[in-house]
């Protein structure tokens, strides 16, 4: 009996990309309030979605290191299961009600994209990294204090797709004024037989489902991002017209479910 | 409308990791003869495939440089096309006919990850070199002549996979006396949702199409081969029993299609 | 006028992977303590380093994620300028005092090893990697607490080179009953003039000197360690023949000088 | 007795970077001409080098895959010792002599840096690619042959430093004409002791000595070169005023010494 949640299915399982949720992650976080063109998060939606007028072209560029583990204590193989990410969302509306949509997400770890590929987040291989808080006090440690400066970007084949900077102004007591939509993706795998290639096998409107939720330790302050124009890439349609503020915060949640909003495979 | 065979559809469909086919590779090649355990042969296999009785175990480890194109010259964009890869056949029979089958193959870029599933290889991510001939001569120039020694080897997550290394004896006029099964593979993509978990959306028992097929200068000598155990993957218990000959060519071909065998998800 | 502390010297000394101190570091540890073979700790001391006959052998070895940050905001950059570290150190006595001395060290940076090589430390590329203590609760976060498990990992060229598992125990409230020796390196550049091949243009024991030290939360508790044989390395000729404590522990302090406890060179 | 020609020094000499020459290569190479503003190329010279007046600040953009061998089978360990680099060349005269001069230099490998920087090559690691010529046909293979189109790239740090493209003409019978100038390099290693940080402990003006030069299947065609401007690097300041032909080649030699044509640091 071959085993896996994912490919590759083995005998014992060992080298499946993705075992059997519950998956577990922890992260620290760097997010960036934008603004797009409305037109340009238009285009990405897929059938469904909405354009939220309230929020008038409204995105937020992450930056994450993450740490996973499931139920084989995964966290002490840190080669194979710590990664960074990079995601970009645009505030949308789904039947009425305010979500987030994840049109373009990088991770620089296989097992991350067969998870995310599974949930319909549509990842690709990329270096991601982000300034870290080092708790032994130094110029170099960025403590999560007023004036700190953190840094990130993402980058993938030699081109740098986005970078970041934020400045540490004052500590956000309620995380929820600020983080407190679900987000929804696009589940899709192909079909390469000969005339179906315009069929996908799957496609699917999704939303995340995360099991206790933690978002602690934020701080908000100043912010800069940039969403250069490289070749190979759509992303920078939707470069910043105005920048908000920055965010940085630890979050935690575990995976057990996914939720299917719709099906367009029929 | 958005564009792309593979995730992410983006406006433009200049993001998406696969493009739609036609799909042109050319490669150079390492490949090493062995025999596995047929006990260890028969349990990586799915249903509808059986040990190749007149095989006795018999598999190759291959390792490839490759350099892909598509209709927008991605050949000239190395940085994000050309990649290696590795991966290991076993013999097996489907309907009484001989074929290969792959459970484990690697490589070093996303879109060929991509494209893989698409056709049910079960790639992973990971590092591969082999020895390459080049034309200025010189002690580091191995040439395609007797006794040019190669070697190969993958590895993932700071773990070696396999490593090997042939010396070359003689020209293989006649390459279909070595190479002529046709690949088979296990299309699969699961469902995350809770209940669903062991029910994949995706599942079937594909073969590879390989248009215009070019096998070149292929040379045949001695080998060795090493598929240590290794945290975290199960390939080793196909680690060779026995080592044959190895092997050193050049391939082509293109992939507009792919033929379904068997529906398992039904 | 061209600028730069190493190479490349450039117009503006932007390039130069070193720029002048002070350079500042802070960073989180995994440290293993061992005991190696008494005359394998002999045989890699450079002149005038003995062991040390107190210590049987000992020897730590370390996994560091830095974070590095010069004079110019460098720590906003952290895809140039974050890097993770691992090496051995073994115990001696230099003029009757104890010592430390590095006879292997491993990072990802090329910046860290135009620094590193700049005091002494023999530093080579590799892949490093070790459970990270994120703040947000789950499964996955590795709090500072009793029973909470750290790995570690370094590999080099698809090999692994050193494997470590932590589990933590007690807090350790006096770092310095530890960690409190200096420690001490051989400084090296050779020539390539055919005649002086071996005639090194620098050949220096030096003494690594840390402003500003801070050692801070410190747990110890259980560990392993594995430094195996591989292909093109000899560091396993240290591999543990017994392992002590494990210690996790954040470390941070200021390069501005180095001190040269001997010239070899003449 | 510690062996190695360069650190680390260790009891078999296993682990050092580098082993005594000789050094055998051999490569592909992608080789752009361009011109950059003579006061550009003025400024990176070190003291001795003059600009060539008759080159009015000629320069080559090179890409090279190389295969490196020593006199341990070296060539069959390409995880290792397998690399790519690119540098830039710009046209200069010493003592009346035209020569070329290496202000930049990028190499994905740690074996390559240390011997590189043993001769003067101020080597920075970074990622390169270039396409490469398969022998199997197709679309994919990029033949040595009329309208064959290459592509090469350079990226450090997420950050593409120089991209470039040619497209294939005719080929070269004498490649002396277009290559034909020795390499000088700056040789230097710094002092970290306070005080004496501007007084490096190597710094001489050196020449490449390459024994054995072979230089095979020169093609020659248009060509594009882009060096872009990118945070942390002075390259750009290089960046092409114009672009001249494209060339494609195959080259090989060996090193067993070095010229010192000054020792600047008395």
């Amino acid at each position: 009996m071959l085993k896996g949640f994912s490919v590759p299915l083995t005998p014992q399982g060992k080298s499946a990309l993705a075992t059997l949720p519950p998956w577990h992650y922890s992260s620290d976080c760097v997010a960036i309030e934008f603004w797009a063109d409305r037109s340009a998060v238009a285009a990405v939606l897929p059938p469904g979605l909405a354009v939220d007028e309230s929020s008038a072209g409204r995105g937020f560029f992450w930056f994450l290191d993450w740490q996973f583990t499931g139920s084989n204590d995964e966290l002490t193989d840190p080669a194979r299961y710590q990664y960074r990410e990079a995601f970009l969302l645009v505030e949308a509306v789904f039947e009425g009600k305010p979500v987030n949509y994840c049109p373009y997400i990088f991770v620089d770890n296989d097992a991350a994209i067969a998870r995310g590929w599974a949930q319909g987040f549509p990842k690709k291989h990329a270096s991601v990294y982000q300034t870290r808080s080092f708790s032994a006090p130094s110029p170099a440690a960025a403590p999560l204090a007023k004036g700190s400066r953190f840094g990130a970007s993402v980058a993938a084949h030699g081109e740098r797709l986005a970078t970041a900077r934020i400045q540490l102004e004052e500590a956000v007591p309620d995380p929820s004024t600020v983080f407190n939509r679900p987000t929804t993706m696009r589940r899709y795998f192909p079909q390469l037989t000969a005339g179906r290639q315009d069929k996908p096998a799957v496609d699917e409107l999704t939303m995340s489902l995360t099991d206790d939720l933690a978002i602690v330790d934020v701080w908000a302050g100043s912010a800069e991002l940039k969403i250069p124009e490289v070749d190979g890439e759509d992303m920078h349609l939707l470069a910043p017209l105005r920048v908000g503020r920055g965010y940085r915060l630890g979050m935690a949640y575990s995976v057990t479910d996914l939720r299917i909003l719709k099906n367009y495979a029929g």
